[in-house]
């Protein structure tokens, strides 16, 4: 057989997904799995179990991180693909869980075809990548990589008050240290897009070059608050001094163009009422872009642009960094093996940027790595909307396939 | 002696004004004295006193409005004058009370000298001008002209629960309808500025031509909520769409210039998270001017401002009138009598606009009404941060008293 050919038992893979999805499902068809609840839970053992028919071996970590093993011919490291199987409030059934269930379904392919590849192929479900539960996103991976550690990571609370580490136990997925999943020749994880960039171009996958950097900053612009008759030469009204940078945030993010965004998500206003003038307004900006150099342009731009704000209010504005999340470009052979693998295997597919963080953003620090993306119908995703055809998921994960395979023959 | 020289008494003016702040004191000079409060019913003991010690015959209306009146030697209507003795919570010493100490200063001096008027002459301390404690503001003084019932004014109720006619009753101060102060020649109301105008000019006298016209309007944008990453192009940000509005507010009224004032002070933003798109934001606008026509011109605008906005961001936009105060251009008559007072006696003083409301408005309705400003340090009012120097007091009285003479030696 020639394994250009091969393709994956779609049947069998939107099944699976289907059932993962029956565990925590919302009476919209949307899913909430929190991370290390009851509904996490069911579906680990599921998972586990899958993984256990596929003839897998399933080895748990100090973090709760899964990771099931498909023997290899050779002593080789593994090729590793997984995402989670954790899950926002009411978010989408493919977010995560595809990521899982795509690589369940090739080892069951590549088993009912008895091909043995050289290295060994490895399924990571990482432990609460949403951070909806316990903080911050993508810890569990995070930790892997050496960035939070054990002590960080099992002493995060819930809104409860139950700590990560007693939960993990009470869902009984508290494993070794030695169980981590390190030690891998490269790593790949599929996702669902959650940005419209595919749907735009009309493409069911994406070959993802990396993860577009954020950082995140504090504006705080006091003036004076006054009756509303002030005239407006005497007036240093810091919510009209605010709106001119909120407004300038987007033109920003515009002009610089290339994926460039800016956003002001939060805004409050004192004292907020309608016949007094605003006397003090603190507001948050967003801005992404693939490279650190056009982020700190954004910045040096925000910041000229406070200073004319400043001379033309006559108010006080005081900025400051809250969180620098640096882009992470993919390992560029594995991008390549992905772009490959989706030309031989005739899957129609662009390059383009992750917006958001993934597991992988901290496992390129592991091993080389890299993603592959569906189509999500609007880029809707962390919502019961999010959807993704049937036909788009099968493409992705048969480009998975692919590149799991490049990986595991090589020697 | 020649009118033209008569002064009032500036030490006993003074000496009147600080005992008067004495009742509702605050730790930092201010006073507190809500309408129908104990201190507002201390402080019309008070001034009931001096007006009989004055030689003045003293009746209260079923608002609780007060009227002191020194009578006149011919059978003619009075020359009217007064303002109020309530303040807001942590207000000036000068807000209302000077208009009606004022006014018991002229009647002293007129005494003292033995003048008699061919008018009599009035002083009312209207019942609850601020609003602060029963809303909305001057609703006594706008219930004698007709805008209010007496059912409505009874019943308003304060944060406790107690109706306005309750605490009338409860103090003391409910007389009869028939003691409404209707029947003036002219009414005449010397009030602190509010505005830096007259600081700006360096003035000490302000000669009020009208109240300027407000209207209020709710603005409420809608967008779509989405993940921060989210393309630039594909976004529908009510906040960045509410700012550009924000900002042109600002624009239409430094455009419309003439003193014309535009303000956004409340605004709510939703969800108001860091990393999602607003989808929703509501704000409140503020536009005065002295012409209706202004006014109107400046929502036109607003209007064709919102249009643009909706366009560019693919928002909806929905903008709702809550009120509308049409300007009141005071009597040109008693306008001029003011002036004419000024020079003659040798006052500077210049013509002006009020920004905030008075009971004059309301009065204006009633019988040909005027206002006298007296020069506010920086504008401020409605703070314990109100200062009005001796002298520009003085001066303002002294007008005050030469207006008023004008005015009641009329036959």
């Amino acid at each position: 057989m020639n394994f250009h050919d091969l393709r994956v038992n779609a049947d069998r893979l939107h099944a699976s997904i289907e059932e993962m999805a029956q565990i925590g499902v919302t009476n919209n068809g949307g899913v909430t799995r929190l991370a290390l609840s009851e509904e996490d839970r069911r579906a680990r053992d599921l998972l586990k179990q899958w993984m256990i028919d596929a003839g897998m071996s399933v080895k748990i970590d100090d973090f709760g991180n899964m990771t099931g093993r498909r023997e290899g011919t050779a002593p080789l490291a593994p090729a590793m693909t997984g995402s989670h199987l954790d899950s926002v409030r009411r978010g989408g059934k493919w977010d995560g869980a595809l990521g899982v269930l795509g690589p369940l379904e090739i080892v069951r392919l590549l088993n009912e075809h008895d091909i043995q590849t050289a290295r060994p192929i490895e399924i990571v479900n990482f432990t609460s990548e949403e951070g909806s539960r316990f903080e911050p996103a993508m810890i569990a991976s995070g930790a892997v990589a050496g960035v939070f550690s054990r002590e960080f990571v099992h002493s995060r609370v819930d809104q409860n008050g139950v700590s990560f580490g007693d939960a993990l136990q009470q869902i009984g997925y508290a494993g070794e240290a030695e169980n981590r999943p390190l030690h891998a020749a490269a790593f790949i994880e599929l996702h669902n897009e959650q940005n419209p960039l595919l749907d735009d171009a009309d493409l069911p996958v994406g070959i993802v070059e990396g993860i577009r950097g954020i950082t995140w900053w504090n504006v705080a612009v006091t003036g004076e608050s006054d009756n509303g008759p002030t005239p407006m030469t005497h007036r240093r009204d810091a919510l009209a001094a605010a709106a001119e940078i909120v407004v300038g945030v987007r033109e920003i993010a515009q002009q610089t163009g290339d994926g460039a965004t800016g956003l002001v998500g939060r805004l409050r206003n004192e004292p907020d009422l309608v016949n007094v003038i605003p006397s003090k307004v603190v507001f948050s900006v967003d801005f992404r872009h693939q490279e650190l150099r056009v982020i700190d342009q954004m910045i040096g731009q925000l910041h000229e642009l406070i200073d004319t704000v400043k001379e033309r209010h006559g108010v006080e504005i005081e900025a400051e960094q809250l969180w620098l999340s640096e882009p992470t470009p993919f390992d560029s052979t594995v991008v390549q093996a992905v772009e490959d693998a989706c030309q031989s295997s005739g899957i129609p597919a662009m390059r383009l940027w992750s917006g958001p963080g993934h597991d992988a953003k901290y496992m390129q620090a592991v091993c080389p790595s890299a993603m592959i993306f569906v189509r999500s119908h609007r880029g809707k995703s962390h919502s019961e909307d999010e959807f993704s055809a049937p036909d788009d998921v099968e493409a992705s994960v048969n480009a998975l396939l692919h590149s799991v395979l490049a990986i595991a023959s090589q020697p």
